[in-house]
C-alpha cells in the first residue's frame, strides 16, 4: 500500500462543497455554505485537542494550533469586516497585534517565536471570536447585492483558501509538536490498509514551448499567474513517490556518510543537525519506526518517504542517478498523467473515492514534491494590491517549490498550479522525492 | 510604604503550621499535617490557573506551572516511596524521564528547554498523580514505627522544603511568562497600601571571629553546613534595601551608560541585552509602570527596586559610593538587626502580622538581597549522600549567593542561614540590593 | 564620470594574451605563454603586501592573500603534476590538507574559518611552492606530445580560469579585511576622473525562444553549459547600472525603514545586520564616504553603487518601480546592446582602451549585476567527472546569479555567458544593480 | 622529572635583576635597568617570530603578539609620558585606539576580536614605537628628581609589571595560535630531562586566625591588598601538583563521562565542547601526545597534568576523594612549605639555579594552580585611582583565583600573595591542579 500518514484521514473530512469555481458564478447561498464549510473543518480539526495541545509552539517556524484558529479569524475581520462593514465591532483591539502574522502593512506583530506564550486568550474566548467573526460574515454575505457580491467575492475566498492553508500547517505544526513529547499522542485513527504500491517504471514526457501557470477564471494565488510562455525539453518523471523502502537503501548504501552526494549547503546541514534519516524516524533495535499522528508506529516499506528536507531529496536523486524535476516539468507532467478524480469537468481536486494512492501517476495529495526550482516570481507577476500584495510575494527568496499537495491538504485546496513553498531544511511538512531525468539519460 | 509586589499576599497563605523545628521531635501528627499544608499550598497557587498558563515557559531557566507540580510529587515518589514503601505501585513509569529535573544519578531527563511542550499528561492527570503520591505518602506516614520516623522524617521535610522552593520558583516562572503578554495577565490581587518607608540609616555591624551557618538541630539543607567559624571586620549595613526611587537617581544620572560603575562582564550584558532598566519595567509616556502579578502599575518611589541582575545590583552600590554586604556580613547583621517575627524561641520565621515591611532592619521576606559572595562550599561542607546529593553542591560555580527571602518565599521556608543562589545575570527572582560599608568609609 | 573603484586598475594589469579560444587551436608556446602570464599577474597583484597583510582572514567566507597564492598552485599540483607528471616530487604532503578548498574527493581540508591561523609556511616558503609548480608545470608542458596537451589543455585552461577567479577574490577579501583597519589602509592608486555618466535610458529588448548559456567551442566552466533554448518575453533594460547619487535617493526616502521594499528575508536580514548603507560607506558629518582599495575618499554621485546585497538590489529595485533581470534576460540584453570591445571575431572581452565605463550599453567590467535568478542547473546540466566536478555544481541552492564581471575580474575572464554566484546576503564583492522592467510597463 | 613545558626556558631568560623591592629605596640607576631589562625581555621572545606570526589571533581572548608589544608600550606612553612628561610627542595618534585593551577611562577600543586583523602598523613600525617610548622613558627617569622619582616610581613599576604579565600572556596565546597549525611550529628548544617526581605525600597545615594578602612594602597590584586576617581550618596540601599519568588514570576510570564528578556547569561544558583530554592533548594511535612550544612530543607521565579548565580540575579533585584548595589555604601552605629559592631575605623569588622542579613542596613556577576561590575583592579592597583602577576590580565576577605561577610566568613575577584569574572553562594558560583536603579527612 501507499498509505500515508493517517492524517490524511481527518483532513479529508475537508470540505467537499467548496468549489473554487465560484469565482465566475458566485452566489450569495453557495458563499455562505463555502464559508460554513471550511470554518467548520477548522473547529473539527481541532475538537479532540486540550487547551494545553492547543497552546504548543515547538519552534519558530510554527504555530499553536490556537493562534492558527484566531489568526484565520483575523484574516476576515481584518481584511473584510473592519473595511466593507460598516459598523462591526472589533472583537478585541489587541488581537490586531496578536494574531497579526507578518502583514506590515497592517501594523506590528507579535514576536512569531512567542506565540506559544499567549496562554490568554484562551481558547473558550478564541472559540467565541470565531463565533463572532463568523456570525457577522454571514451576515454580510446575506445582505451583499450582487454587485458587491461579485466584487468581495475574491476576497471572501482568498480567505477560504488562507483557511484551508493554515489546516495543514495546523496539522503538521502539532505534529511537530507532539513529537517531542515521549509518550507520541496519538491524536488520529490509523489509516486502514491500502493497495501495495504498483509497479514503477519511467514515464516518457514530451515537451516543447508550453503554458505554466493556472488558469485565471477560477481561484488562485497571486503567485500562480500570470500563465506563461515556458520551453521545456523532453523528459521522463517517475511514476511514484520515493518509498520508505526505497530511501532506506539510500541510508544503508551510506547515503548521509557521502558528501558526493550532497549540495554543499546540504552537507554542512547534515553535520550541524546530525541529521541521519527522515525526520520522525527512529530505531527501536534495529528496527525504524515512525511517529505519526496517530502514534508510533513501525515503517512500512511501500509508503512514499516523507518529512524529508530539500537537501535529502537531492542527495537520494543522485544517488539514484536521477534529479528532481522542475516545476515547469512537474505541470507538465501532472497534465499528461493519469490522475484519478483530477482534471474533470470544474477543473478541480474531488475527493478519492477511495485509496487510490499509489496507483501509477497518481501525482496529487500524498506527499508535497520538492522541485528543483526555487520559489521565484513568474514573468509579469504583480502582488496582489494592498496588505494581502504581502501574501505570497516577499517570500521569493532562499525557498524551494513543492508541487501536488499531501495527505494533510484539503480537498479541493489541490490543483496542478499551485505552488507551495519552503526552505531546503525545512522538514515538519509532508514533503518527499518525486524522481526525474532527461530523456535519453 | 515598601509594600513588595502583591504577589506577596499569595504566599503568605502559606504554611502557618509548618514547623522546621520538627527535625528533632517530630510526631506522625505534625509530619502529616506539615504534609498536608505544603501540598495544598501548591494547589492554592495554580488553583486559579487555566490549563495554558499552567504549561507556559518563556526560557530554558524557567518551569511550566504544571511542571512543578508534578515535579515536586516525582521528588517523594521517587526518593521516598519507591525506595521505602514496599509495594507502592509507580504512577506512570514514564514520568520518571518527564519530571526529573536534574538528578543524573537517577536516570535520563527530559530536556529542561523543552518543558512546555508536554501538553500531555495534562493538569487533571498532574493532579491524579499528586493524589496518588499523596495518599501513598500519608498511608507511609501513619504505618511507620517510631524508629522508622525519625529515620525518614530528614527526607520527607526535604522534600516539603523542596516544594516550597518550587512554590516560589512557580511563581517567579509564571510572572516572567505572563510578562510576554501584552495583556498583563492579572492574577493576584493588588496589595493594599501599606507604610511610608522610614528613614534611611546606616547601621554599625561589630564584627569579628564569629560563627556562620545554620544549626543542625533544625532542618537545613546541606549547603548551610558546616556551621563554621568566619573572621569578619567590623561594617555597616543599610537599614533598608534600596528603593525605586534611589534607583530612579541612579538611572537618571546616566547608570547604565557609565562603565567605570560596572564590572567588565556586567558592562558586557547590558550591551548585549540592551538593558536600560530593571526587568519588567516600562515606560509610558514619561512615566514608569512596572508588570505584577495583579497586572501593570505605576511605581511606587518607596517600594523596593526588585528584578535586578547582581550586575545592576553592583553597579548601583558604586554608584552609591558603597558596596554589596558578603555573605558573612549579611548574616550577622541579620542577627544583630532587630528583626519583627524573627528569632522567636521557634528559631523560625513567623507570619507577619501586618505590613512590617519598611521598618528599619527588616531584612527578611521582602526581596532576596544579592550578596558580594559567590556561592561555594563552606569549609568542611558534604553533600548529603546518594542521589538528593545533587541538590545543591554541584551548583557551586559562577552563581551568587542572596539572602532574606523574599515575597515570595513562604513563611517557615526562611531562616537567616538559607542560601538562595542564581548566575550574576538572573533577573526574573524577587532579587534586589542592600547596601554595605566599610567601618569608617 | 563612472570611475569604478581604483581597484580596476590594477587588475586591467592583467594577462591581455590570455587567450581563451586556444581551447580549440592550442599550441604549447601559447599555453606556456598564458601560464606564465595569469600565473605572473597573481604575483603582480600581491607584491605589495606586507607578510601580514597576507595573512589577514577578516571572515569565513574569506581567505588570506597568502591562501589564495597557495590554494591556486594546489590547484595545479593536484589535478595535473600529481596525475599527469610521473616522477613528480610533491613540495609539501601537508600542503594537501591545508591548500585544499572544498573538495571532498581530494580528501580532508583544514577549516576553513581558520585560514588565517596559517602562520606557517610564511609567504617566502609559499613563493618556493609557486616556483616548484610553475617550474613542474612549465617542463609538463614542453614536453607533451600534441595528442596529450589535447588531452591536457582543458585542465590547464581550467586551472588557469580558476586561479583568474581567486585574482579577484583575492582583492575582494584584501579589501574587506583592509576596511577593519581605521587607518583606511591604501593598497593602490586612486584611478583617475573619468567621464560623466551618459544620459540614462531604458532599452527595449526583443525577446522570443533564444539560446542561453555559452558556446562549447571555447573555455567556459561547467555551469555555463549545456546552451539550451529558453522562452523569454519582450522585456527593457537600464542603459547604466543604478549610481551612488540614485541610490542615495532611495535612501534618503527611507529605503531601509520601509518593510514593503523588501523580501522577508531581507527585512530580517537589515534588522539583524542593523544595515542602512551599502557597505564600506560611512558618513563623516554630513558627508558619505566610501573606503577603497585606494583609501578612503567621498562618494561620486556618478559611480555605480557597489557592495549590495540582493536584498538592497530587490528593494531599491521596488523603490523605483522596476525588478531585476533574470539570468536569460541579461544574457540576452548583453547580446543586444553596444558593447565597447566585446563580440569581436574572437568571442571574448578585450581590454578595454579607456575608461568607457559609463558609455551606455555597456554592460561589462564595472560591478557584478545581480539577477532575480537563483544558481541553477541548466537543463542537461552535467558536472564535470572526477573532483574538479565539485567546482560548480554543488554550490546550486541558496545562491544568486550575478552577471557581467566586475572592475576587479581579470581582462580575458569576462564573458557574456559566465555565471558568478553569491548568496543573496553577501556585500563583499564588487555587487551592484542594474534594472529592468516588463515591456509596456 | 617534572619538567614542565620547555616554554620554560625562554622565559626563565626573564629579567633577573629586576627587584620589586625597589618599591622602598628605589634609585634611578636600579629603575633604569629594570626598565631596560624587563622591555628586552619582551623583545627577546618575539625575535624569533615571523611577521606572520606576530599577528596570529585565534580566539578573542588571545591577543597577537605584535598587540603584546604594542599594548604594553601603549601603557607606558599613556599612563606616563602624556600626563608625566611636558612636550612628549604622541607617536601615533591612532595607537591610543589601537592598543588600549579595556580601559573604558581612557576612551575607545578597537574590538578585541579583531586584533588579528591590524596587519598595519607591521612589526618594523611597532619596533620603532617601542623605541620611541624608550628613549622618553629612560630620559624621563634620567631627570627625575628624587621626589618626582618616589611619585612615579610606583606607576612604571606597576608598567613593568604589567609588561610581565603580557610576556606570559603572549607565550600562551602564541601557543593557541600555533596548536591549529598541523604542522605543530617549534618555536623554542626542548627542556632537557630533569628529576623523576619525587614521592608523594600528604602535607599536614595548621589553620588559625592568620593573615593573607601581600605585603604593602614593595610591589604588588592592588588586587593583593589589604593584607587582612582570615580563619582557617587545619587542613592537608598536596606535596606535587596532579601529574599526567595520574590524570590519566581518572580518564581511563571514565572521568570525562560520569556526571556524578562534575560541577552542573563542567558537565554542560564538557557536552558543548565535546572535552575529552586536557587541551593540546592528542592520541596518535594508542598514545597520547601533547603540543608544547618546541612542537609535539609523547606525554611524560610524571610531569605536571596543565591547560585543564578548573572544572576539569574539580572533576578529577571529585575522583580523588579530595578537593581544590581555597585562596587562603594555598597561600598559608605555601608559606610553610619548603620552596626553593623563595622566602629570601628579599622576599622574592629568584631564578632557580637547576630542574628543581618535583621537589616536594614545591609550589611556584611549574603551573598555574586553581584554587577553591572565586576572584573576589578582599575586605577593604580599593581600586587604584584613575584608569588604571580598571587593572583588576571590575574582573571580580565569573572568574576562579590560580596560584603559583606556570614555567611560562617570568622569575621576579612570582610572589605567594599573587592572585591570578581565569574564568572556570579557559584552559588555554597553564593551569594545573594541586589538592588539598580537610584534616582528618
Amino acid at each position: 500500500m501507499v498509505t500515508t500518514s493517517p492524517e490524511a484521514d481527518v483532513l479529508r473530512l475537508g470540505c467537499p462543497d467548496f468549489n473554487q469555481q465560484l469565482w465566475q458564478d458566485v452566489d450569495d447561498s453557495l458563499l455562505q455554505a463555502s464559508y460554513r464549510n471550511v470554518r467548520q473543518a477548522t473547529e473539527k480539526l481541532t475538537a479532540g485537542l486540550s487547551p494545553e495541545d492547543q497552546n504548543l509552539q515547538s519552534m519558530p517556524e510554527t504555530s499553536p494550533a490556537k493562534w492558527h484558529r484566531a489568526h484565520t479569524t483575523w484574516f476576515f475581520e481584518t481584511f473584510i469586516l473592519k473595511s466593507h462593514r460598516p459598523g462591526y465591532r472589533e472583537f478585541d483591539p489587541q488581537f490586531a497585534y496578536l494574531f497579526n502574522s507578518y502583514y506590515n502593512g497592517i501594523g506590528e506583530q507579535f514576536p512569531r517565536a512567542r506565540r506559544g506564550l499567549i496562554s490568554r486568550p484562551d481558547i473558550e474566548r478564541v472559540g467565541h471570536y470565531r463565533q463572532h467573526v463568523d456570525a457577522a460574515m454571514s451576515a454580510l454575505i446575506s445582505e451583499l447585492g450582487e454587485g458587491e457580491l461579485q466584487n468581495l467575492a475574491p476576497l471572501i475566498i482568498l480567505g477560504l483558501n488562507h483557511e484551508q492553508q493554515h489546516q495543514e500547517l495546523l496539522v503538521t505544526d502539532l505534529k511537530h509538536a507532539f513529537s517531542h513529547n515521549p509518550g507520541y499522542p496519538a491524536w488520529a485513527e490509523p489509516a486502514g490498509a491500502g493497495h501495495r504500491r504498483g509497479k514503477f517504471s519511467w514515464r516518457d514526457i514530451s515537451g516543447g514551448l508550453v503554458q505554466q501557470g493556472s488558469r485565471d477564471d477560477r481561484f488562485c494565488f497571486d503567485n500562480e499567474l500570470p500563465r506563461h510562455q515556458v520551453f521545456v525539453a523532453d523528459f521522463q518523471i517517475a511514476s511514484h513517490p520515493v518509498s520508505c523502502g526505497e530511501f532506506l537503501a539510500f541510508m544503508d548504501e551510506g547515503g548521509y556518510q557521502r558528501p558526493e552526494l550532497w549540495l554543499a549547503d546540504g552537507w554542512e546541514w547534515i553535520q550541524r543537525e546530525k541529521a541521519c534519516s527522515p525526520l520522525y524516524w527512529f530505531k527501536t533495535g534495529q528496527d525504524w519506526h515512525l511517529y505519526t499522528l496517530a502514534g508510533a508506529r513501525a515503517l512500512d516499506m511501500d509508503e512514499p518517504v516523507c518529512h524529508v528536507s530539500m537537501y535529502e531529496a537531492f542527495a537520494y536523486a543522485q544517488w539514484a542517478g536521477a534529479r528532481l524535476p522542475t516545476e515547469a516539468e512537474w505541470e507538465l507532467a501532472s497534465a499528461q498523467c493519469d490522475t484519478p478524480g483530477y482534471f474533470a469537468d470544474s477543473g478541480q481536486f474531488h475527493p478519492r473515492p477511495g485509496p487510490h494512492q499509489g496507483r501509477p501517476g497518481q501525482m496529487f495529495g500524498d506527499v508535497w514534491e520538492w522541485t528543483a526550482s526555487s520559489y521565484a516570481p513568474y514573468p509579469g507577476f504583480k502582488a496582489a494590491a494592498g496588505a494581502v500584495g504581502e501574501y505570497n510575494g516577499k517570500f521569493m527568496a532562499n525557498q524551494m517549490v513543492l508541487r501536488g499537495g499531501s495527505c494533510a491538504t484539503p480537498n479541493g485546496h489541490i490543483r496542478p498550479g499551485y505552488r507551495n513553498f519552503f526552505y531546503p531544511v525545512d522538514r515538519w511538512q509532508f514533503s518527499g522525492v518525486r524522481l526525474a531525468r532527461d530523456s535519453g539519460a
